[in-house]
């Protein structure tokens, strides 16, 4: 009996895929036919899906270069797929040979003048912009292995006994989408802002040419690097500006990706919680407990599907924000010149913090829903209480279900307490040191 | 039977709220009628529950304007209630208004003189006591949902087969008020006492003018920002001690806030523990053992409840302790002038760690009582030993009952050891720069 | 029948002490009764208890005004008790009169000089010696609370079912107490020889007089603090070299005697241990599984009352050594002037290490004997698998049995590992700064 | 029953290895059998066993004078013994003896000039060589006790029910062995170019005497301590870099030999992995169920006997990298003269970083191959659910199957994160300094 299929497994590290994928596989063909049921393809496109609710998210990301997929406004999740020939791809590659051009600039210019820790930072912004760029690229791969059973389970979860949630995921999608969008861009404004009123500053004080003083003049000290290889006019300036957008895009649109697969996964979760609370006083029959325990099952192999797909963007996301989080401590007592300089400053320290809030908190919902349908079980009387009922019980509270960072941190609560307690004793290391060796005024303006 | 009621679920995050405010409910309906039974309020009021205990703390904070709360002396829990039209709120707006100003005034001060790692501190204590006060007004408005439940309990557990504790609530609860309020003022009479006794020394070495040595200049000068405001008579000077002693007052109010909630929570965790611990070599048939893990789980509902609304008073809580601590570590080797100084400042320090390890110490005893009842399962002979009884070992084995901050930490002994092993090894680094770039003497007194 | 017994819980917190406290006392009714069947009070004499083992330190602390017992050589543990006039409590008070005098010189010497983060060790010193002292008192005062149950689960544990070890208990611990005491001894005899060596070169270079490089001058100096206030004779200078000695010796045996009792506990833990293990194989009836898991129960409980009396010791013990390692790494790239002093130095830094690493070592073993019968268990066959054992291995994996210091932390490999890592990211911390500013030389010999 | 056999059990505190030991040998005695059928010992020597594999590792090491086994290049895992008067021993004392020369001399150099914490890591490196080498003998010596049952299980492994992996484990083996050593090699090769490039450089600009400019006087330069002692000819400068080679290669091989071992007790893991993956839908009889649980604990059993004589050899290891990535990091900001330095030191770092990444993801595989078979007992049908299948899902959760370093820390990929996460801290510390005191530019070359 069980001595029938040694090939049915490939006898790789990832075993577990392979158990996975068959089922995945079974569960897409249930979907094909529940589809061919119902008919109307427009029905389909009605259910409030992940696929429905990330896809705005997908579309404005390929205009970005990242996350190249075919078909991608295709309502069809099997049809969003990656393919080297695909419009998506030529604009990522137009963006990584121009952000590697960019990048190899600011690393030539850096290197001449002598590579430290302050001036690092910028270099760090641009070779991170490239290596979350090719992240997406691999992850996009990935994109129609998960996103098939996702939206199977999705179907699954939207009809009876689930109930649907009262607000939608795509509402929820699009309400955090539109809220971080523009705090973000409020933050890449404040950043021109500051950089052009110190600019007119430095040029009022300074120098005697005051023709000077205008924001064209602004753009070609800002962006001189690009100006030394291609000449100015209105498309280099717009190329200009583009560059450092998608960069700044980049940056945060990884942030917000974690947090929106979270909110769906989350979801999903909490749904399943609450038809097992639903259950807490009834008598419940053994056959729906093992079915109940079925989905519990699938669930988790949904997430970790995710999970392995998504570790490595997990990963370099905590890092960047890591670092840029160390790095604007570090100059959190340094005097600046203007009110302007001030605002953007903490405006943006603030933004970084709350960014890196969010995706721990949005991530860490998926853990703690996972852990409700306990409570329910507490409640089942003696009578109802069988084995089955146990081993969910302990399946629950043996498993640790969250996002993981290559395995190496999960994102829950408790390891944003630590992430965040680390980065106060640092900070309280500068607050000591600055106490001692007090730092004199600011630097002379006009040298 | 489980599709009846998609209604019955409002489909927000927090799903298990809703389960138990039903519970809740019937269980306030459930004691309306047991009051009727009796017919006398006054034996309502000469039970121990911690509603009658907390009640004059409650009082106090309405007089400093934090916990606006409506018929704070009511001996019916159900009446306190938030109300937006109340002598509490008028207090708390008052308090609001003048704290805002002071804090604006000290921030506006230092703004202009330079912000740095040492000056900060003032400025953090005002701003402080704005959040906490703040913080309290929300927690005011979960009031009523947390008491009448808690009462509830309280009441539940005041009858056999729960044994009241030999001391009450209310002479514990007491005891810690009365013995940390006069630690306090000594505190904050020192800090007078050490700023008057420097004043007097520096006008007595550097001044010729020695009529200036009068309390009254002292208070001219320590309350500098004020009377720059308003001008110096006998209310003005009233007004100015009474808003750093609210200010101070709220401070410690807090954290004693935590110890009596604490110290309420336990006293039923520890009489449910001593229930267990009598049956454990006794018959008890499987109904009992499902009743008394009801109790359990009820109890965790409480507790699970006072958490949800204290989460943020905790965390902010133990954030001021930690930025106090570590600042007064800071200044640990700095030459004091005087003898008094030195007396302040150590009292002070000593004050605040013993403030930090209370709230610890009180909260830590919920989770210890809480585990107390595996002892007597595991004394359980062979033949009384049941699924019921297994599934309570495995309750109390898998559940994690404790107060948190946020669930960020939890308030244990080891949060507190790892605070402070991390407080230590802070320590130690300041000992090791200190160790090497020795500092000078005391700067000039006259300057 | 749960009703009956409110009156026999004291409402205090520590509940659980009263119900193991009846039930000792049963034990020790039980084991009067045993010592009567056999007659001979020689034989108990013979038997190989703790309680034997433990006698000859007992005395040696006692000469030395720690732990203040009478009928310390009794053979019968009931008769060795803590009172206030015995020959003990003579020694502890001149001992406690003699260091606090001590200690006030230093610290007075110290004051006026001016304290800081180098000289501070000395103090810590005394004062840690006169804190340890105190501990030891209040904990012989649970002594005859302690030992009385510990020698009825000996005399239990030493005949079968039970092994008796191949090496007794008596010759392991005065093998570990013998090896301990010789490499104290030698430290402190370096300790002299490094103080005179150097005394003795500074006299020759220094000074023209030469007459002065005797011992005799050397120990005025070295005790100047006591000569300032007695006159310089022989038995002063014994006074001197005998007070030295004894704040020494508590330093050491507060060490020594917790790694005394963690291998008396350990011992009977693993006999335990080997008893389970050889039922792995066999069939077992439920009933002697039954007396398995209450023997375990009775070792726990043994176990946690030891914890309840030492924790205050185990906790000054760890910040003492922690201190000490930490004061010791500061300096360990300070230039020294002559070869003796390095000895000194690393022999008394590697001696700080060891005996800290077998504190830890000796109480991990515990924690490690208590896990085994869980491999038993696992090879128990499927036909004599029942309930009561299910209980037992859930009882074993559930519970944490270690030594602790307050329940703050555990004494295992796992906690000496954080130690040791936090240590050595201090002594990295401190290696860069050393890489960073290069010290100069030694300074001038004579000045 | 049970009181029969207390000679069986050595009273000293391994319990458990006796037990092992037993059920050892009587597997050793079936093996012995089974081959006697088999009658060829060229069937034999074609199964992919961990012995086969591991055996031109423990060649080359032989030559290097680590791991001293005689007929290590038996085919019978039962030969290769540690004996005393072997070829491999002799190797070992001459390295021994010389490399200890090597030590001594280094050490006697920089005790001369002032030891302090830069040039201490030329020293460290001697000093570990000499450490690995004696840790290796004494590992060398519980080899035949450790190879024999694990060939064994390797057989059981290689057979039905069980399935051989694609890729044979000689194969990934000498694949990780190779990739490893070419990289080990340029990275040697790279710190002779690096050193004689600098070395050329010098000469070209501070000598007149450019005859000087040859590889010949480089190495006289580099070896200068050899050279003192014994005259420079083909022979001693063979010597001179074979025995640098020497110490390199002891280095790498401790962190290779690791993961190989790991390597192959991770096969055995996923092999039981994927047998019970298998079973997770069919209909498994509870004697089954019992057999696979014995051979988990076989695999269990095998794993601590690894851990047991390995754990001193996975501290030294780790303890040595985390010291040369700290060594490294400190002097990341420090400037370098020519690009080949750079090369050199950034090639040296990140082959560092991935060495013991690499060390921590091999054996972090055995941890998480060990958990898989949970997936599949969350599949077992309700009506398939037995205790035995109970036993074995507790079995797998509470156990902690890992390497280990002395059981102080297990090599997981969360040990690494929180190494990696220490680290990182630590680096920004250092680039706050960095940032603080900006270090001037390189110091003159011709001093």
């Amino acid at each position: 009996m069980w001595q029938n299929g040694g090939t049915a497994f490939k006898p790789d590290a990832n075993i577990l895929r392979h158990l996975k994928a068959k089922r995945q596989k079974q569960r897409v063909l249930a979907e094909v036919k529940l589809r061919c049921l119902w008919g109307h393809s427009k029905n389909f496109e009605d259910l409030d899906t992940f696929h429905r609710a990330i896809r705005p998210y997908l579309c404005l990301a390929q205009i970005f270069g990242i996350m190249p997929l075919s078909n991608v406004l295709s309502r069809d999740p099997q049809e969003v797929k990656f393919r080297m020939r695909s419009m998506g791809m030529v604009f990522t590659v137009v963006f990584l040979l121009l952000g590697g051009l960019k990048t190899i600039i600011v690393a030539d210019r850096l290197l001449t003048v002598g590579l430290n820790a302050k001036n690092m930072v910028g270099l760090f912004f641009f070779i991170m912009g490239m290596i979350i760029c090719a992240s997406f690229v691999s992850f996009a791969r990935c994109w129609s292995r998960l996103i098939v059973p996702w939206s199977c389970l999705d179907i699954l979860m939207l009809f009876p006994p689930y109930i649907p949630p009262k607000r939608s995921l795509k509402y929820k999608l699009r309400l955090l989408g539109t809220c971080l969008s523009i705090v973000a861009m409020v933050e890449h404004a404040l950043y021109y802002a500051s950089g052009y009123y110190s600019y007119r500053m430095h040029v009022l004080h300074c120098h005697t040419n005051h023709s000077r003083i205008t924001f064209a003049s602004y753009v070609q000290k800002e962006f001189a690097d690009i100006f030394e290889i291609i000449p100015y006019n209105i498309i280099s300036v717009f190329y200009a500006f583009f560059l450092n957008g998608t960069f700044t895009f980049i940056w945060n649109f990884m942030d917000l990706f974690i947090m929106l697969v979270s909110l769906g996964l989350a979801q999903r979760f909490q749904q399943f919680a609450r038809r097992v609370l639903k259950l807490a006083n009834c008598f419940v029959p053994d056959a729906l407990w093992s079915d109940i325990r079925m989905d519990h099952v699938r669930l988790c192999e949904l997430l970790e599907l995710v999970d392995f797909s998504m570790s490595v963007i997990i990963l370099i996301s905590c890092l960047n924000n890591v670092y840029f989080i160390c790095n604007a401590l570090l100059a959190i007592f340094t005097k600046l010149r203007y009110t302007i300089n001030y605002i953007y400053f903490w405006y943006s320290l603030i933004f970084l913090l709350t960014r890196t809030f969010l995706v721990f908190l949005c991530a860490s919902q998926i853990n703690e829903a996972s852990r409700l349908p306990l409570k329910a079980l507490y409640m089942i009387p003696s009578e109802s209480w069988s084995q089955e009922v146990q081993r969910f019980a302990q399946q629950i509270t043996n498993e640790y279900i969250a996002l993981s960072g290559c395995r190496l941190f999960y994102l829950t609560r408790k390891s944003f307490f630590g992430m965040m307690a680390t980065l106060v004793t640092y900070e309280f290391m500068l607050l000591q040191l600055d106490a001692k060796n007090r730092r004199a005024g600011l630097p002379e303006l006009c040298t």
